[in-house]
């Protein structure tokens, strides 16, 4: 079923036809004069330069993981242990291009079903080996990094293998999938069915289910189809105790949702192995199209507005002002230079831009959402900019992680971070966290590009996703970044925003989760941790790690 | 601020005013004609004819929990320990009608605030004192029966004067409410600011939110507001080892969502204080209607239809051809006849009563919901009876416990029970859990009604509650209940029924928790408990109890 097995993935986007893999020349020199970026290009190195240290897994090990899953998924060499090492962090990323040294494993087992990776769990409880679960290997955390942890060797567990359809129900629009299937498989699947998913995040062309859901992903159209974590009916897990299988019905109450444990356990607490999924029948019309608002305070009025009112577009996304004009910039050419002739004729001081986008099953059912939202966007005095703008925005959805790869080549160092907030926090924390990055990315003499969106909304509040791209520095490009995050964490802490609203914690977040659920909330998740993986083989150094904050 | 304080609360629900309790006669007739049921009329005893034994409290224990509550705020007396004796179940009833005895606690402590609650658990655990909280007292499945599990003393922790609604977020449409607020208040307070919870389920006139939040409640217009779990932003709980805070945002990946392990604890890990909730704008137009669909298939699929095109009214409640029965004979008159006259005229055999309710920010947004959902409608060919019969059903929907009191002193056996399921699992389903009750009911040579409707809808499934009429056994009106309720909870777990849909599990569905989350389910829980409560002093034998199924 999936022919695309690469067992030496690499840490860019390799997937990415080469066309789209640039930046315009205009674009580049934007942003040499914005940043102060120069102008040397130092492509990614071939993974040969890199020193890996070698495995550590002992032969008697080998050999009872490859009586499990067969000699041939069990893999030792050089190219196959590099390509999980890591998850697409920028960090991550700079450590494949020679800055820092990379988490290796030891060696990475394939399993070709649910009842093999119960049986690989055993071997690595029976021999004291750490297990790092591997999907996609999308995390922008750390997620995926195999640590040791107090074990003598560590394995990737690679569930590329578990990626089949196992059953769909039309009737209860429900769909059984193995955890490894990948998000574009999984579509691609459920049309057959005249079903989607509706899950889009910008990981979406290699992360898997399994991923989506021991991350609590979010995806764009989120605020149409759900979190990851409501389209999660049924779970199967497996864990040193045993298996566990959780959920199956549509709601109930007995007693706490477990299911609600196992989704952003990442890895800690077992292997999700199978999901039960809710599914939708595909979209029949889909409609996007960009509004611009003068100002941010606006633009997030507006918003909440939509959300709660209920009349969220399926994907709703506000840009900033600075987000705004690099998406501008780096458009370019004389459209662009018409647009804001035209939005400072309309008097549009802070032009933000809002994309709205409706998935719908008739164009009855668009036309009668569309006019409820603009009915409710009136009053904020919306330039309307037509569909070209949205369907731009569409069809670019996915390219972030490809144009990253560009900018590093071209000396940026380029992340992003995000959180969510109360409505009532929203400004604030947005102030303190750009702030935050401004100040500490301005350190190096260079003027950082600090830009920031609502990427979802709810009636409650919203999340910001912030996007740097700033000179890197020649002498240490990674602990420029780290000084950042902290200070952006701190940030985050310090104004009511949670540590991650969709990247998960990973080894990043870890020091900042006790100030979202307390000491005590860490040491429930240890006392299931404890029950689950007595010996701690899983997934060490993650989400409850005992790593401290970077100095 | 709550001026209905009732120290010596009774089972029976004696809010109710006179007028509504009661049947009229030629209800009772046909019900004496449908299931055998006799003549006589034994009203509730007073309670002071039931034994209550002595409190075992020692006088140390009082006097450390009087330092903290004052010792006004520690009750001893007979009524009101016999108040909070249990909750509202057939079985509570029944024993305060002198069939078997009630769980009387040895003390009633009544906290002010949640450091108060925080103190008395830390006297509690000192002294090996069990504590039972306790809200309105409405659950029915033991959920507040005062067990002392392996303690020499049990005391109930009743909430009541946490009854503040403690701050309004306008911007974020949130709320914060002490635990102990009931929901006729809590509705009251927020009307003040123009919101409103929107969550009604039959016990709204008593229960506290506190108590939807441990029992993951369901309201009778969830479909529109969502579950009580899906409305919970933040939780502030007291445990033996300390205050947890949870939430505050919107949304999160910071690791498992920990708010969802307090929601359905049932009071097993802690004591709920205080909850952040998402509140709405109060509904300024509200339409119920009637509609009649022949027979439960079709109905159902119609109901699917609603819940997978989103479609769904914020009431949308089906009733099966029983129930549908019940309802025209109880009200009776020349208009039900007219009624099934026309239902016949129309070609109906086997007619299932459909009400739907919305309740809207304007008449256009409730024109173009009702609009859609008639359009969805129209294949099912349902027979429109207008307004007057949702508004009937409007006016009723609280009625329940009522009637309940009427029909236990007309010598009636009468429960209810329900489930959820996907909705390729339901008919088989509802059939098995039906004729498990009309078997096991009709052992003693009458007839009993059982009922059915689907009270709750979802994409992929929805809910069943049974409600169950039948002449009450002279020599064992437990076990003619406790025998049927076995069957029919076997007859769940056999066909993939969920223990609870929002009844919550207790002390009577603790039996068959294992069935639904698995062995290493109930030993997750038990390790948060071990780690919460290490010397078990919260409420015993409920949700992971070691109670059996009964012979």
């Amino acid at each position: 079923m999936n022919q695309r097995i690469d067992h030496t993935l690499r840490g860019s986007w390799t997937s990415a036809p080469a066309a789209e893999a640039h930046l315009p020349p205009h674009a580049l020199r934007w942003l040499r004069s914005r940043t102060g970026l120069g102008t040397t290009i130092t492509p990614e190195a071939p993974g040969s330069v890199l020193a890996v240290p070698d495995s550590r897994l002992g032969s008697t090990v080998r050999t009872a993981l490859a009586e499990v899953v067969g000699e041939a998924h069990v893999l030792v060499d050089r190219d196959a242990r590099l390509g999980r090492a890591g998850g697409l962090s920028y960090v991550d990323l700079m450590r494949r291009r020679g800055a820092g040294e990379p988490d290796v494993p030891d060696a990475v087992v394939l399993p070709a079903d649910p009842e093999q990776v119960q049986r690989v769990l055993e071997v690595c409880v029976e021999h004291d080996i750490a297990v790092v679960p591997f999907g996609g290997g999308t995390s922008v955390v750390g997620g995926v990094n195999a640590l040791r942890g107090n074990k003598n060797a560590v394995i990737s567990l690679d569930l590329v293998h578990l990626d089949q359809l196992v059953s769909v129900d039309p009737v209860s629009h429900t769909a059984v999938f193995r955890a490894g299937v990948r998000a574009p498989d999984a579509e691609r699947l459920l049309a057959a069915h005249g079903f989607t998913l509706g899950h889009f995040p910008q990981s979406f062309e290699r992360a898997t289910l399994g991923g989506f859901a021991v991350t609590r992903s979010s995806g764009q159209a989120s605020a149409g189809y759900g979190r990851f974590e409501e389209m999660v009916v049924g779970v199967r897990m497996a864990t040193p105790q045993g298996e566990m299988r959780l959920g199956g019905v549509p709601a109930s109450a007995a007693g706490p949702d477990l299911k609600r444990l196992v989704i952003g356990s990442e890895g800690l607490f077992g292997v999700v192995t199978e999901l039960t999924l809710r599914v939708r029948s595909a979209p029949r019309v889909k409609h996007y199209e960009g509004f611009i608002l003068d100002g941010w305070d606006r633009g997030a009025d507006a918003v909440r507005e939509l959300a709660q009112a209920r009349a969220l577009a399926d994907v709703t996304r506000l840009s900033d002002v600075d987000e705004t004009e690099v998406s501008f910039e780096l458009s370019g050419g004389w459209k662009v230079k018409v647009l804001k002739a035209y939005l400072r004729a309309r008097g549009v001081v802070e032009p933000c831009m809002l994309v709205l986008g409706w998935e719908t099953g008739s164009p009855r059912e668009l036309a009668t959402r569309r006019t409820a939202a603009l009915r409710r966007l009136r009053r904020f005095r919306p330039v309307a900019l037509g569909r070209a703008l949205g369907e731009t925005w569409r069809k670019g959805r996915f390219n972030g992680p490809r144009q990253r790869d560009v900018l590093l080549d071209a000396g940026v160092c380029v992340e992003t971070l995000e959180t969510a907030a109360t409505w009532s926090d929203l400004t604030a924390l947005r102030t303190a966290v750009r702030g935050a990055l401004i100040e500490s990315l301005g350190t190096h003499g260079s003027s950082p590009v600090v830009m920031c969106h609502i990427s979802h909304a709810y009636e409650t509040g919203a999340s910001l996703y912030f996007t740097t791209l700033t000179p890197r520095s020649a002498d240490d490009p990674l602990g420029q970044w780290q000084r950042a995050k902290v200070a952006a964490c701190e940030a985050i802490v310090r104004h009511s925003g949670t540590i991650s609203h969709h990247h998960a914690v990973g080894v990043d977040h870890a020091p900042w989760l006790g100030a979202e659920i307390g000491d005590l909330g860490l040491e429930v998740l240890r006392a299931v941790k404890q029950r689950l993986d007595p010996t701690g083989v899983l997934n060490p150094g993650k989400l409850v790690g005992d790593a401290k904050p970077l100095p």
